[in-house]
């Protein structure tokens, strides 16, 4: 992967995996490290610090929603452990409402909810054809979606002083 | 409680008291519904109905956390509900970011999420002296701060195309 | 209740309706008192202190099952509170299987764990004609099978060093 | 591992370690499949799945406790798991009450629940000193202890018609 990506994503199932967080420390590129479904604020601090301590200083985090007994959506999204995240450590935080929510309408108010709760980003999942998806589909923004939806987060951002970027 | 206040509120370890939800139905003063701490979407609603059943059309649902393993903050902050509730209910709903953070530090980072989240209205603990509060006095905002959140409140409104009023 | 009743159970939902349970401590019939489907320990033992404050002495507290992600059952039966329980409180504890199983099929199995856990007693539910009970039909008991859980259950509390008596 | 051990553990962490379960797929030897700390019934069987599809059918799977809001114990011990595994499965499952509890005063108790709810096994973790134990200390039994706790477990099992083999 190291070779021919941009950036070292670790999946949630995979944020205790040490001897894969071991090696993307040993790597150049950046690593998004996504809460494991159950993972407390420690735990996913701790699996950063598996990466952090073999030298690689580039981890981002990303909250992607907990496992509850709330059924409304496919996981919990808890936004409050962006602040909480903010107390503790020096690293970026972000936010991916695609997979927290499972439902593509409300992807939206969850990503503007993000950059407002101080999230230093969001990852969504768009696709031109979502049925055609091999997985995820529900949840995937279509491409002219995504652009309006990058126009609202740019003047939410302005309000909440905080640039927003997107990079693909 | 009728004869004095303005509006009825139902704590959240009340939400299933059936015969205090009927009693509020037969008032004409509003009643301010907080979700139970382990309450689906569902039984929510269905809280709801026991008011609406008894003729009083004025509920406000109101989201204040729930339990999960999380402990870094007081209770998790289901922010997901508010754009759930809106796709299957006509009520308002409000989110309570005080009583589930816990922590008076992040109280403004979830206000602000829970409007852009598109949430109807926050729900704000406020206390001159905290530390002489007679309960929850670590959640609970100073005036200045207060003041200084509505403003950025009301930014923030403009931008997702909404107006904050505030009541006391 | 008190007038007609042999003992007065507080349901799951009305854990911490305080005001219900310090009438419950006010009347000298034994007090059952189930845990709420939220509650951790110490809110349990809490709401059995507003009882015991009133001079009732007879409290019994029940597990009936909490809320968790996990949906194979209705709710997830904390067996390992029993021991815990016992660890600090002097308060005899049963266990619920019907409530937190949901499934008929299962309940002797948790009956059983229950006494092997240390339980002091089970409460089952049991219908002569369970597709035509008023609720929670699906849970019952029908009641031959009733009669061989108690053969069983006698036989196991042999071992376990425990009497089995019924009520009714 | 295979070349040196009588059975593979494949650790809760590491429930969806796809490639892991893969490989020991590929291996003779039995492999046994701790529960995900937040795994759905559904989601373990399904890793389960990996294992079998590779040619490999010697499965046996084992609870450990789920991540709930109780805190109590280390974790929450889900024993309504064990019928309802063998409602739908044929795989053997075990019940690890050590990991789940984190207290050895409370091994006994459970370990004893999870043959009473027909598990077919129990993983008990004891040490010679548990103060100096490289980790887990506290839930880790005294070897008289152990010795004891298996003629209950033969008692009990008599009664509940199952037999108890040890192994090491």
């Amino acid at each position: 992967v190291e070779e021919h990506a941009d950036i070292i994503q670790i999946g949630a199932r995979n944020m205790q995996n040490y001897s894969l967080l071991r090696r993307a420390g040993r790597s150049r590129l950046p690593v998004f490290l996504k809460r494991g479904m159950s993972a407390g604020l420690e735990d996913w601090l701790l699996s950063a610090e598996y990466v952090l301590a073999e030298g690689n200083p580039h981890v981002i985090l990303c909250e992607r929603g907990i496992r509850s007994f709330s059924t409304h959506s496919r996981f919990t999204l808890d936004l409050g452990v962006v602040p909480a995240v903010q107390g503790v450590s020096h690293l970026p935080v972000f936010v991916d409402p695609s997979h927290a929510t499972g439902h593509r309408d409300r992807v939206g108010a969850m990503a503007r909810a993000a950059l407002a709760a101080g999230a230093d980003g969001v990852m969504l999942e768009v696709h031109a054809n979502p049925e055609r998806a091999r997985s995820d589909g529900t949840q995937a923004l279509l491409p002219e979606r995504l652009a309006s939806l990058v126009r609202e987060l740019r003047a939410l951002a302005a309000v909440v002083d905080r640039g927003v970027e997107t990079a693909r």
